[in-house]
Formats: C-alpha cells, structure tokens, sequence
C-alpha cells in the first residue's frame, strides 16, 4: 500500500490516528529514501506535539524493527536478559552488572550507545580501556556471548536501522524529547537484538531527559507495554538522577570506579543499583533461585569482567589514562550537602572533556569529576567538595562555576530521596493495554 | 548574531515567542542554507501548531522581505494599489479588475501565481490567450506599468526568495495550513513588489482554503497589520466561496468570461465583486473620484485590456482553445438549486484537466465546467445544469459523479448567502495591534 506523505503528516498534525498501513509505509518509505529527511522531520514534530496512542506506537516500533534484522540468540545456550538506562550522570551500572548477571548464569547481550548531550556513554568509559574495541560483528557477538555469557558493544548497522536515520534527524530537529519516539527508539533496537528479557532503568530528575515523574512513568509503561507485545519479558525500575550516581563522572574513572564495585567495594548507590538491577534481570530470566550479592562476594563477577574485555581485545590490567590538570574545590561554609544538582554536574564533566560537542569529535578518557561528598553529607568550611579532571587547563576554567554551583550546603540535613523509586511490570500494563 | 537551529526549533516547540535575533537568523540562514530543509519543516510544524505572537508574524514577514530586492513603482507616475485573492473556484477577478483600475488612473502591479490543488491559477488562465507570456523582467515590469498602467506577471526570482524556498517546502510538509505562514509569505510578496496600496479578497467557504469565518477573519486582520506596518494601505474583504464565481471554471472559458465582463455584460456575481474591489483599490490608492462603474460602461476597461495582453505578447483577438470532449449534465427533479459546492465542483474541474497534480504538469487550456444555473435558480428536471469539458473522454468519466453531486436541488429556495460577507480595514486593526 502506498501513500501521499504529505497525507499522512497532516493527518497526524490534525491529531488523528494513523492506520498501521500509514505507519508501515512511511517507514519502510523513510528508510528506502522515498519519504524525504524534510517530510520525517514534520511529522516527528507533529508526533511530538500531538502524541500517539498505544496501537500506534506499537506498530511504529515493529516497523522499525522490521526495517531491518532481528537477531536469534538460542545459541547462547542459556536465557538472555539485558538492560537499558535512559542515560543519568555518573551512571555506570552496565559495566559491573553486566559480568555480574553473566557470572550468575544468564547471559547478558548488552548492545550501548555512546554519550548524549550531558550524560555519558557506556562504549566512551570502555574505550578508555588500552585495546578495548566496541564492534564486533554479528558472528563475533554471539560467539563472545556464548562462550563468556557477556557482551557490551555497538549495536550493528542491520539492526533498525530505520531507527538509526531518525535518530540522527531528531537530534538536529528539536524532536528528540517525545514520548512514542523516545520508546519506540530504545525498543525497537534491544528487541532486535534478540534478548529475552530486559530491565528498564528509567532515569526521573535534573539530570535525566525525563524531569518529573509522570513522564517517566509514561516513558516506563509505553516501554513495558511495547516488550511485552514482542515477547521480551520486560521490567521498569524508575530511579533517581537527581544526583550523580557514585562519585565519579568521567570515562576512565568510571570504568575504576566500576572495578572496585566488582572487587567487592565501590560506592554505596552503585552497589545498591547494581544488585537490584540485577536481581530483576535474574528473575525476568526465571532464574530467582541465585542472590548477586553472593557471587559479587565470591569474586565471580570480577572475574567475568576480565574475561569479557579480554575478548573485545581489552587489557583489564592495563594503567587508565589519567587527566594531566585537577583542580580541587572546597566547602565555604560549614553545614549538610542537601542537593548536588545531577544536570549541572554532568554538564561541567562535559565540558570538561568527558563528553563530545559534536557527533564526530573524541571524547577525553581522563577527564571528568570525582565527588568527594555526597547529599546528606556533614562538611566543615575548607573541606575538599570535588576534584575537576581535564586535559587542558582552559576546561576547568569553563566548568569550575557550574561545578560548585551544583552543590548546595545548609544548616540542616535535608530527606533523602530513595534511589529506587517505582517498580513497573508487565501484569498491571497488560491490564491497561486491552482497556 | 548566530544561532544553533535546533534551539530555535525548540524554543517554537515549547510555545515560546522568537527574538527578532532568532527570526532574523533563521530566514537568512535558510535562505543561504544554512538551516537545512529538515530544520525548516520541523520548525514550520512547530509554528503551524504552537502559533507564532503578531510581533512574531510582522518580524518574519520583514525578514522574507529582506531576502530579496524591494521594487520601486515611482516610476510608474501615479497611485498604485494591487489585489491578491487567498484562491477560491472560478475566481477569474484579477482579469477585469486590472485593467479596469488601471483605466481608472491607478497602475496595477499585478504579481500572480498559478493553480493550487483545486483552485485556478491567473497565469494559468492568461496563459490560454495565443502569445501570452507571464514572465517579465523588473525592467519590463516598470515599463508596461508606466505605459499601459496595468501588468499582470509571475513574481521575480529576486522577491522574497526566502518565501519561494519555504513556500516548495510547506507544501510537500503539510506545513500550508498555518495562518502566520500563509500571511507572511503573501504579504512579503506584496509588500516587495512595491505597491502602495492592496486590497485582499479574503475566501471563505468550501471551496476556499479557510473553511470557517473566524480563521478568514485572524488571516485578514493579520495580513492588514503586516501591510500597514510597511506603508502599503491595506484592506480586506472577506467573500463567500461557498459557491464557484460566476458560470465559468477553467482556463480559457474564464478569460471570455472576464472579456464578457469588459464588455459590459457577464454574471452578476462577477461584475459585483469586480465592481466592489474596484471601489476599494481606488479608495486605498487616494482616487474616490472616479467610478469604476462608469469607466466599465464606457469602454475604456475593454480597451486597456487589450493593451495590456498585447504588450505581453498575447493576441487579444485570437480564437481560445476549445476542448474537444463535452457532456452535459441535467436535473433529476423538479426544485431549486440551494447548493453547489465549490470545492466538489473545483475539484472536478482540476480533474478534468484544468490544474495540475504535480507543479511541473502543464494545465489544459480547453477544460473546466461551464455552470448553467446558479443557487436560488428554480430548475425543471431534464434542464441542463452544468456542461463538463475536457481533451479525452477518460477525464470525463473521473468527474462526472462529483459534478453532478456538488449541486442540490431541493422543494423549497434557500436563503441566499452574501457575496461580501465583511471588510476588514485599518483603523480597527491598528487598535488591536497595540492592545
């Protein structure tokens, strides 16, 4: 079936509902080239100010999944189970989980993506690993997944690759920041790439694309939904980005601070995130009869790990590069450290070099922040805050003021927000999809 | 000033009203190409559904002026006043109002376009008469209006090349629909082809491309304060297009229509408007001395007529083409006509050859629909209502059933809608400007 784009544009512009045969179409039509990058940017701008409903968004994602391949991982010889983080500050959870729910006896296909504006990218803190490489071709990634149960690299070009043209039109568009293309976008890739079950980590705060909490819960169900309706076992963990996750923000720094968490040490929050988000990837797997904490303790997961940089090539004993310039800021009063702001936090780390301005530019392995407090924290005034880490001193002339600004210290401690905030599963979304 | 695309995008998304800075940015920058089609659509989608403040139209509308040149009229050595009609279904006015004004004493710096979807287009319409030619150079153009006092041309490639850019790219965006765009890229038109006074025939009805009275009347007092706001003293009137103009609707059968009119007789509804707009043309231009009525009596419209296709080339006297392929179409029942639709009936006629389904089709000269009974007329059953004409047979056939379903005759008479519903002028609108 064919169509006018200009049609279906306006119808969703005039806030109709497209068919699935519109939604097939303009995709299939995208990707072949025939619906122009002018006509995809309206009507994601149209989507983005009118909405879509469930049927739609569905569809559009099955669309876009069979825009291209969908892998089978049967060959792995065990369940699959992956995770997605919409992207946070200082958020490295990947890097242990992932050798951690392999070392548990599911294996974990772990397709990331690189940093996005202020939030960091799992496949930058890797690199940062001497000869670590993050593409591997489809036969490479199950072959590593079979025989080391634990894989993190780039998703390949067969996969979605409709998805791959409009997220790239989107960034340059202003259409980036809606819900249906949101989750239709992440979706469609962790569907493609086979996995039998997933565990969503849904970002909510100031340094999270989703701000406040019913657009997270929204982002979170739409997602459930869309996983369940393609047979992936899936689970939302809404959790809070308001602060940094750890105390580090950076590439290499975040890769030690991920090793000491797989020796059995490591920040309290990343510790917590990375056994809960395990443990949901372990029983959407079906496998509840195995507690993480244990084989974190009994040095299996480190073990893992080393295993899987070795086969991307990566030397796991190999010194991280080290930024030559620090600069250390200090408390100017005595008090509490009530809020860390996450957004101002990860701004500063980007421009400190731990993230890119543009698509093409490298990223700085050294660089970024190490906190020295934490929200809830008692300081003395002179007290070490933070350290700013760059390549060059002109970067942390950029990043200093934002930096400081980001943390705020009273006279009393403030509530702590928990980290985990909301747990969302299929069940309860299966009910509001057939009503 | 520089700005990135995406942010001004974003900005427009969000509801937010663009800095002159940011609106001056981006007209340049689309012009030079800077801003890329996929920007510029995703932004007119934006505009489209977030609506843009009157401050915002007036500075957009100034930039697409400043794209390109401004002509000076001086030369033409008297008043000058223009009419631009927003399109509607036998809507052939510009043909006798040009030179009848011009016989008038005030030159008329007509810049036309050509059909869109299922409205006529004048230069289509002129471009039947053997000779014709719409393209003048600025040269030509100043020429012929000093001597003949009466031009009816394309627009240069010199005005407002910015609105010709976005003009190709609304229409494959489903971005027409939105009045801040529809306005600025009429009025910059106007306003750079240097009139000094315009009066707008502001459609409304089926067969126009606003439907309801309040959008025709937001159009119309947006367009009056862009026109004021630079020196062209501008009115609108608002007109019925729930009825096809006068009995002709094509090409060349709209030309002898027109030349019937010269001529002292022709359909009421068309002398009336012809007469009207006049009146309001001369008003704006200063002349409220002369009637238009008795220069149309006595000859001297016909005669600058003549003048003015000659000095484009064309043979006033030359016989028009004729479609070879007729049918007549006849009531079913005795009754009256309360109804004749004039988007059914533009789009029969647009499928009988008379537009064109892609911009680089050519029209037919010969084709179009010849009415021969109008709403409130009493009608017998086997008379004539309309006379379908054509070059092949095949065109017929895909028309026939919405012609002859556009016309309902019904026991009793309805009550008949006025020609000219509203005028909308200055003074009231200068108020809400500054309200």
């Amino acid at each position: 079936m064919s169509f006018a784009a200009v049609d279906v544009i306006r119808a969703k512009r005039d806030g109709q509902v497209l068919s699935d045969a519109q939604i097939d179409w303009v995709i299939d039509a995208y990707t072949r080239g025939v619906v122009a990058d002018e006509q995809m940017s309206a009507l994601a701008m149209a989507i983005l100010l009118r909405g879509m409903t469930g049927p739609e968004i569905a569809r559009w994602t099955a669309a876009m999944i069979a825009s291209g391949e969908r892998l089978d991982l049967s060959a792995a010889g065990r369940p699959t189970a992956d995770k997605h983080s919409t992207g946070g500050v200082g958020d490295k959870i990947t890097l242990p989980l992932t050798p951690l729910v392999a070392a548990c006896g599911v294996a974990v296909p772990q397709l990331s993506g690189r940093g996005l504006g202020h939030t960091g990218g799992t496949l930058d803190k890797l690199e940062s690993i001497p000869g670590w490489r993050a593409r591997l071709s489809n036969e490479e990634f199950r072959t590593q997944l079979r025989d080391v149960g634990a894989v993190i690299c780039a998703a390949g070009d067969g996969l979605a690759p409709a998805d791959r043209k409009l997220y790239a039109l989107r960034d340059v568009t202003g259409t980036v920041e809606a819900i249906p293309l949101i989750a239709s976008s992440i979706m469609s890739k962790k569907i493609a790439e086979g996995t039998g079950a997933l565990v969503l980590d849904v970002k909510v705060g100031s340094g999270a694309f989703m701000k406040n909490l019913d657009d997270a819960r929204e982002l979170a169900r739409t997602m459930v939904e869309l996983g369940g309706a393609h047979g992936v076992n899936t689970v939302a963990v809404l959790t809070d980005m308001s602060t940094p996750l750890g105390l580090a923000i950076g590439n290499a720094i975040e890769v030690e601070e991920s090793v000491e968490v797989l020796a059995g040490g490591g920040p309290a929050d990343v510790v917590e995130l990375t056994l809960s988000l395990a443990r949901e990837m372990l029983a959407a797997a079906g496998r509840t009869d195995v507690d993480p904490a244990d084989v974190l303790a009994g040095g299996g997961a480190m073990d893992r790990w080393r295993d899987m940089i070795r086969a991307q090539g990566g030397d796991p004993d190999a010194p991280l590069p080290v930024a030559p310039e620090t600069e250390t800021l200090y408390a100017a009063a005595d008090g509490y450290v009530t809020a860390m702001d996450a957004y101002d936090i990860g701004v500063a780390a980007w421009r400190l070099g731990a993230g890119r301005a543009r698509k093409e530019d490298a990223v700085s392995a050294g660089a970024g922040i190490m906190l020295k407090v934490k929200p809830g924290d008692p300081v003395r005034r002179g007290q070490p805050l933070l350290e700013l880490r760059a390549d060059d001193a002109a970067r942390i002339e950029g990043a200093r003021e934002l930096a400081h600004g980001a943390i705020t210290i009273a006279d009393q401690p403030a509530a702590r927000t928990p980290l985990i905030i909301e747990r969302i599963g299929l069940p309860m979304v299966q009910a509001s999809l057939t009503s």
